[in-house]
């Protein structure tokens, strides 16, 4: 059975153990409401805030998520490396230099039905590592895609919003869907491309938002103020999901709707006293 | 006369003259639509992407805007710097060094009623220039600001979430509403602080989107793909405006309600053929 | 007894144990050949190539070292924390914020004359931590020192040649002697400045140069290669001193005369086989 | 007639013309006193700071320059593509991504004798534009070369110490001279590396040393002090060029010898008055 319309759901970089949580408890829900065909999670901060271990790996796998991406903090673990020569279903940016471990993209089948689907992780460079081009990268690996499929999801790892609505200029037309990640906040401008592709700058993350980028909001401060180094820890309280969900047409490629989802909302008025 | 709750109307970074043109066109309506007392602008880019100059003041001020707030870009064209010599309703970031020309914060009277607001403009170092500090900048301009007013706003210009957050929580309950800008993205954080502040962490631009960042989309991807030099043209069409509006309550100075307003809203669904 | 001219003598970022030995065998001897009357030494790489302990500044107190200065890397262990706070005879840079531990300045007594000298020490801001502008640090230190001397001493460690050359620029005639530390290679640019100040960009490191900055080669050239974290080892071989001496007029405070010193000199012509 | 040493003349950052009328003054002495056979200058701030031209392109060649190669700035001045596309004597960093004019490297024969030479320049990417990896590219590069000749000339155009030295630790041995350019100060540490290769950190600027990299020090002490943007001008006086000379053996490609040059040198002692 092939079917016309598929529906990618993609959560957020998850930090830590207050994300894992809070995705065990409507993550279920949510590609049941969404009907989810093919279930994306960036990791790459699920284990303490930085990187990601095997059994976290195996608890997104339980949850029904088919593909793991990463970014910058792909690398922080060194035992992770092992995982990521071993299985193909934990990605980490492709343009990382030739000689580092794990795959950067893979093309999968989505269960039960006839149709299959690449993903692609890619990392920028300005304020960032200077890594290998993501534009050419992403070309070359791309072109492999398409013989055997049109429905392509990118995640993006970059800082800049420059920089990610370049290289999705760059790719309009030609994948699908084009989200980005690494800022943590999730951006309200979710829109199609005019050739055809899904965008968003960037999902956000999955954690406590009682903090400055899923971590302790008072060592932040104490950084930012001192400017001297002082030992990051996790927060917890005021958990929300950022995830997108994008149709996609896989008989063109092209994203016919992209919703962005934060659960729960976040409160913008204040509660009658 | 008095008002308990006065409305605040920000307009994120207005881009050259397609941000320029689309805000004379539905400013006036979203004033009233919004009942708003206080409308505030960013006018860093509005001079062809890069600065402002005397003629877009004056176009601001006719379309109802109080105070204009700037950015990096408010150095770039140097005859400004006699205009904000002048006129303490055109700012630029506190924290640029003792020394340079203009205001980074005002006390203004709100029309027609009997209630101050205090306006701050800070600018961001991570990723950016290394001017002074603006958490000890805050701290100091905002005491000054209490002995006339509760009801105070601040436009944090800066590229990175972790330093809008840490500075976001270090105001948290000292000031009204925290805004960013500068990253030229809306984004979809707009919430209610613990402690009574109203907080997004970009407004986003009032420009054309067809584009990256309001500027031409093909230099953009050029500069990207080459890393020489190409001369930045600005872009036209598919024009949005980015803005939010908070309600304050001047008795405590706590926000009770933030909105962002996109205008026109992205198109997130294919349309039917 | 008071003397007309003072002998400076500094030594670079001393990096681990290569550089300590090295320190151990050669520092009494140069004291003696330059006939210096104060000893200087920047130690923010002396412990493992991050950081410092009691027992190295011990060592170094030792040697005949009067004042221990630092850099970006002075932070980096936390119980260093307390002997800053206690000894006067530690510096850190002095443009970190208010709130830091430990003192970025000091004016001390040249043993056995009768003759006081200031030492202060800053950091640089570009491609580095936005910490407080060196500029108006530096400004306001030196005033204080010049009620007690004119004999003054400024490491200032940074980045970028051209953030060394204007400090100083604004500081000549101001300071006896202006050196530059933290890029770990000596610059051959000792020279007079017109007002009175000696100046060098950067006295260079104290350790291994079999090496890149005192640090396994190995490891550097896998960071660089491969984009990805890999722990630093310290480096040993071919182990080189790097430091200045500088007289100094005390009754102007001028410098008179400033050579660099690197002991053993590099291999310049292949050995004859 | 072959040679089985030959002797190189490298000319550091050429900036403006009091650099180029200094290197019109001493070159043709220089070569004679050093009995170059081949010369090499990078001209990348030739033209008022910033770029390069026609008529200096010329000047170089009339002064015995074979070779000019560049930096960041190559791209400054757009009509410039045109002679870099005709010309393979003009070089710029190999390391800009394919689509870029011009040529990053060349072969050359050395005048007189029966010899070749391989010249390449690249730049780095540590606190700069984040272009092509530079060590995959120096290996590709250079593997050509040897095809052709062992005497191979690397100028690595960069900030950063850390890459410069772990970009000649991975040619030492294949390449038999490595400069770095790009901070316009000479640096201590010319020496030769274990295999053969020799090496220095920088060959400094040619130009005006009251100044701060051959520009306005009151400019650039405007922009540090107050953070915004002030133009750039051309200094003039205390001119002193940087340069360094260093003899390769033809049958092995390993360097003999490598010295430094500034001419006149610094003052670093007071005038007797
Ligand atoms: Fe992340
Ligand atoms: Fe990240
Ligand atoms: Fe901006
Ligand atoms: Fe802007
Ligand atoms: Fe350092
Ligand atoms: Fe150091
Ligand atoms: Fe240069
Ligand atoms: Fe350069």
């Amino acid at each position: 059975m092939s079917k016309e319309l598929v529906n990618i759901l993609f959560v957020g970089d998850i930090v830590g153990e207050p994300g894992l949580s809070l995705l065990e408890t409507i993550l279920p829900s949510l590609i049941k409401k969404h009907d989810a065909d093919f279930v994306i999670a960036n990791g790459e901060n699920s284990h303490k805030g930085k990187g990601i271990n095997r059994s976290i790996i195996q608890r997104l796998y339980n949850l029904g998520v088919h593909v793991i991406t990463g970014g910058n903090h792909s690398f922080a673990k060194w035992k992770v490396f092992d995982y990521m020569k071993e299985d193909g279903n934990i990605l980490r940016p492709m343009n990382y230099p030739t000689g580092n471990p794990g795959y950067g993209f893979g093309i999968y089948n989505i269960d039960g039905i006839d149709q299959k689907i690449g993903v692609l992780n890619l990392q920028g460079r300005t304020f960032m590592n200077p890594i290998d081009d993501p534009f050419s990268t992403a070309d070359w690996v791309i072109d492999r895609m398409k013989e055997e499929t049109d429905v392509i999801f990118v995640d993006f790892h970059a800082e800049a919003t420059a920089e990610k609505l370049a290289l999705a200029w760059h790719l309009d037309g030609k994948i699908s869907v084009f989200v980005g990640t690494h800022t943590h906040i999730p951006t309200n401008d979710a829109r199609l491309f005019p050739k055809g592709t899904g965008y968003i700058s960037d999902v956000g993350m999955t954690g406590s938002f009682d903090s400055v980028l899923g971590m302790d909001k008072n060592t932040s401060m104490k950084r930012f103020k001192l400017g001297t180094p002082h030992r990051y820890k996790l927060a917890n309280g005021n958990n929300h999901l950022c995830a997108i969900t994008a149709r996609v047409d896989t008989s063109t490629g092209h994203c016919h709707q992209i919703e962005p989802i934060i659960y729960p909302a976040f409160q913008t008025t204040k509660a009658e006293s």
